[in-house]
């Protein structure tokens, strides 16, 4: 899907702005009605924050802008599978839909029973793996 | 212990401030050798957020000031079970322990498998459990 591919596509640069900044490459957009609400990627070293993935700072700004804690038609493009503190921010959220680049063996809320997204909440994997997973392991590479 | 019940009760005011501001009541404290370093109340309806529960916003609250993304030495007292979300946000933190006064059968971390917390952090159920939930029960009651 041509759509898929030119959000993703603004993510994927977002997670090449935290690689520049020495965070761990991890970027994210919402989108409405294939407006942009929110784009930001992983500032966890910069805030000294652990909880300022990617996600969640979507999530905040795209509720603080619309005035809603719900975001029922929006749709969540990232770059890698959210944790379970992110998902569980989505479910609070009852976001519609999430695409996500690379899948997260080891971190991604798959690996959990019961799911902990909304029932009403679809997720799927996108475009743009390879590459969401070739910044990820030259940042670790490098830090090695 | 008396320290628990020190710590509790201090979280159990924040929930109350909740109660009077019309958020579900949440309270949350965290304490490193024996000094709070943050306190909170839960604020999604303030501030149209759901990510702005009362151990979220202790969490960035205590890893700000203390200018790490680590909470590997702090007890975060709270008078509910936390979420998934917040026991995914306390798991990146390293938290030492959590010690809650009402258990969430519906929507605490305990629910999940595999656990969300990491495998350094130690929590149980402390006190005031009775006065949590009266004071939760109370606020769904009069929203009926």
């Amino acid at each position: 899907m041509e759509r898929d591919e030119y959000f993703m596509r603004i993510a994927l640069s977002e997670a090449e702005v935290a690689y520049r900044e020495g965070e761990i490459p991890v970027g994210a957009v919402i989108v409405i009605n294939d407006e942009i609400i929110a784009k930001d990627h992983n500032r966890v070293e910069q805030l000294r924050d652990p909880t300022a993935h990617a996600e969640m700072l979507c999530l905040t700004a795209a509720t603080t802008h619309l005035r809603n804690k719900y975001l029922r038609q929006a749709t969540l493009y990232v770059t890698l599978e959210p944790c379970p503190m992110c998902a569980g921010a989505l479910q609070w959220a009852q976001i519609r839909e999430i695409v996500y680049a690379a899948s997260d063996p080891k971190l991604g809320f798959s690996q959990y029973t019961p799911a902990i997204l909304h029932p009403k909440t679809t997720h799927r994997q996108g475009p743009f793996c390879d590459e969401a997973l070739t910044l990820i392991k030259r940042f670790f590479h490098e830090r090695r």
